[in-house]
């Protein structure tokens, strides 16, 4: 093979901006791995390559002992040779693999439902105001963090958070939520889903029979269909999950998954029986009740606000409690917390230390300062009457948009609403045209799985960064997308 | 029941500072929880309680209330009872749960390896000079992206990370690893155990082959078996992963992991042969590999830095690329990146954000702007010679204090030697002794897994937090736990 072809752009004005000695490693290196230059080639002595070519010497030298050192070439007496090397075939041009089709995503990848979205425009759930949190007060509380800061605080947090970080979480949950615990049971993790996926694989095996809601939080199955678990989708109504009785002999579960407070999507709030009724049978099953305390922020219309948490409801049973920061503060913090029994927590705080390397100590820091001052609760306090006034423009604007034929669920807490649309057509049709009228919406069909029961077609919608002068103008865009996506239906051509 | 029995505590001069309705909630609540008011049994009315416990009747109105909204009371014309709840029977002082043992861990976290040891003392393995990290710079591009800070920048990131974090670092890694790839294949997570656990999950299925080199890196093996993964312990020589080429056949890898630039804990660097027959080789049995470029920020000793990155050496082959900042930044930061091939960025960035959240928008933008302003370059070339003339000493005093029985492997990168003690005490013995005496190190044996080849003993020891000076008295520390150790072996009593 000739050299002359290989170095053919060495010396053509060098269009990139990289030193010349690297172009010439490159240069070789790609044409040794592709086979051009074959094993035990002799390439030319260096002083005749540099004169070939009008480079330095030690251009060329730097080159070849790079190539040596990294086993491209061999250099002996008799010169630098290429190496035998155990290289594939050439690629034809524009073949990824040689072996047919690349191997691609895992058959549990294949089965993810893929969120849609933005999570940022009106009516997308799960946010809260960004604009109305007490920023400089939170940038207080993070400079005096950075103030403290160490090496000891930059390295990998203490397992299980922040010890100040612990210590007011557990204050701030057992008055806020009824939540019993200590705050060596308290772990902070990186996000809710962290905690999930936490909960499926340090409590359960694969192939362990998890029951989740359905509909559900998408992000909630997705952490433990890939942790191996098979779910059973349990249908939800107006007072939360409910399982057929015999279904606790047929498929015990080792997880059942709820969001008590505020069921997500449908926004029912679980009751008191079936509470006491799942901690009671959840014992007799041998398995843990996963506790997603979605939306109980935000209580809203009963007078003591929320029903406290199950996790209180009776001492050391098996229940791991999750909340997290991410409508509080901002959902970019990345911070959440698990609480579990305390008969567990030395274990369980050994092997999530294993699973997930702890960090993040200086927002820990500060974010302990923000309970601790009272910061959080009073922003909870302003927020409170603000997200309460603003559901109730987007229950009025939506019932008189969507008129009786639609039905509002949920409400009693949190920050959305979701509007069932039975009749007409099929919700993700609706949000595909919504979002081109810059309205994010989430389908309800994208939280179901699974057969059996009725399809379920409708809007989640969160006010979290929805103004309440903007709603009426909103929720009309909204109304448009379906009237448009209705005008399509019609107008699709027959089968 | 007697009621009085339990209000008794109500009257009794408020021990805690609870207001009074929260108290009488409380009391009232519990016990028809624990079951000592029964289902049914009456109330007294609010005025008569009141009056016998000499408190505010709105006090005691507002307390019936919430038992009602909450469901534990029910009213109606013949005045306030116990509601009928699911409850379970009371629990025996002392008893957990009614069935026998608590539900506890899953058998795969019980088969978790547990981390010992402090991660900020110095010999602890894995972290570099956080006292040297120029703070000042980073604040200076922490404080300007906090100040370009939007109500979009705090939600969720966008999947896969901050557009301009994501283009930095593919300049970064095409300059410095050679890694071939476009922004739209880097995604940026919240640590390198993240990265390998999506690997695991959304490249591999439960029960598929993963290879992992033995010994290895227990965080990744903790991400991989966790995920079902069923793992093979491949040997380990002064080449890097030795698999017989038997294995191939008998049971290929669907993840093949590995650390190429400085196997960790042996530090091996993966030869060019190998890296070049197990691309060949992984694309026949449509496999992965999953190059971990630990330690790869700091190459010592050889001309040209480290060979380049396996992911460079074949265009579009079947390797995910994962790297992490907590080297050169801090553990704390938690940020990590992956590199997937092309042809995957699409359908792997949409499972990948509907496994993890992405998040800490701020810090990933100050990230870029530090890597685009060379701040982060500057440092690595500041902090190469230093590391290098710590390994050095260190050497010196380990070959000096622990003499010729003794042999030392790595070095040709990163911030750990091993120490290979073959004889005498068990490392975790050594260790125990050590971290009485304020010295980290982590036992070797603690990295091998599986049957098969010798035991190996030794102390895997990181030099980044460890100043030259202080060396030669922290290895003689070091050596006196040996030597405790070996005394106690030797007194103690026979079995």
């Amino acid at each position: 093979m000739e050299l002359a072809h290989v170095l053919a752009s060495l010396g053509a004005g060098d269009p990139a901006p990289v030193p010349r000695q690297q172009r010439l490693y490159a240069l070789l290196k790609a044409a040794i791995l592709d086979g051009t230059l074959t094993p035990g080639q002799a390439l030319p002595a260096s002083r005749q390559l540099a004169a070939d070519y009008g480079i330095a010497r030690n251009t060329v030298l730097h080159a070849y002992q790079l190539l040596q050192a990294e086993g491209f070439v061999a250099a002996d007496r008799g010169g630098t040779r290429v190496a035998t090397l155990p290289l594939a075939a050439a690629l034809p041009p524009g073949a990824a693999l040689r072996h047919g089709e690349p191997p691609g995503l895992s058959r549990r990848a294949g089965r993810l439902q893929l969120r849609r979205g933005e999570a940022i425009l009106p009516f997308a759930p799960g946010v809260g105001d960004l604009n109305a949190f007490p920023w400089a007060a939170w940038a207080r509380h993070l400079q005096r963090a950075w103030g403290e800061v160490s090496a000891r605080r930059l390295a990998y947090a203490p397992a299980g958070g922040e010890p100040a970080l612990r210590a007011a979480l557990a204050g701030y949950l057992r008055a806020r939520r009824g939540v019993v615990c200590e705050p060596a049971q308290v772990f902070v993790v990186g996000g809710a889903q962290l905690a999930i996926d936490a909960c499926a694989r340090l409590l359960a095996d694969e192939g362990d029979v998890a029951w989740v809601e359905n509909p559900c939080y998408p992000a909630a199955r997705a952490a433990m269909q890939t942790a191996g678990l098979q779910l059973l989708h349990v249908p939800v109504d107006g007072e939360g999950m409910a399982p057929e009785v015999a279904l606790w002999q047929q498929h015990p579960p080792r997880l059942l998954y709820l969001t008590p407070s505020h069921q997500y999507p449908l926004g029912s709030v679980l009751s008191l029986e079936r509470r006491l009724d799942f901690l009671r049978r959840i014992e007799a099953s041998r398995g843990w009740i996963v506790e997603d305390d979605y939306d109980s922020e935000f209580g809203h219309g009963r007078p003591g606000g929320l029903p406290p948490a199950i996790q209180g409801l009776r001492a050391e049973a098996p229940v791991v409690y999750v909340g997290t920061f991410s409508k509080l503060l901002y959902p970019g913090l990345r911070l959440a917390y698990m609480v579990v029994p305390r008969w567990l927590a030395g274990s369980f705080g050994d092997r999530l230390d294993s699973l997930y390397r702890s960090g993040q100590a200086v927002e820990q820091r500060a974010l302990a300062g923000f309970l601790e001052s009272g910061g959080l609760t009073r922003h909870q306090r302003t927020m409170a009457p603000i997200y309460r006034a603003r559901q109730a423009v987007l229950r009025r604007e939506l019932a008189a948009a969507f008129g009786p034929s639609a039905s509002i669920l949920g409400g009693a807490a949190g920050l959305h609403l979701t509007l069932l649309l039975p009749d007409g057509p099929a919700d993700v049709e609706i949000v595909r045209q919504a979002a081109e009228l810059g309205v994010t919406a989430r389908p309800l069909s994208e939280y179901r799985a699974g057969g059996g029961g009725p399809p379920q077609n409708g809007l989640v919608l969160g006010y979290g960064m929805a103004d309440e002068k903007r709603i009426p103008e909103l929720v009309a865009r909204l109304a448009t997308a379906r009237q448009q996506a209705l005008d399509a239906l019609h107008h699709a051509p027959p089968q």
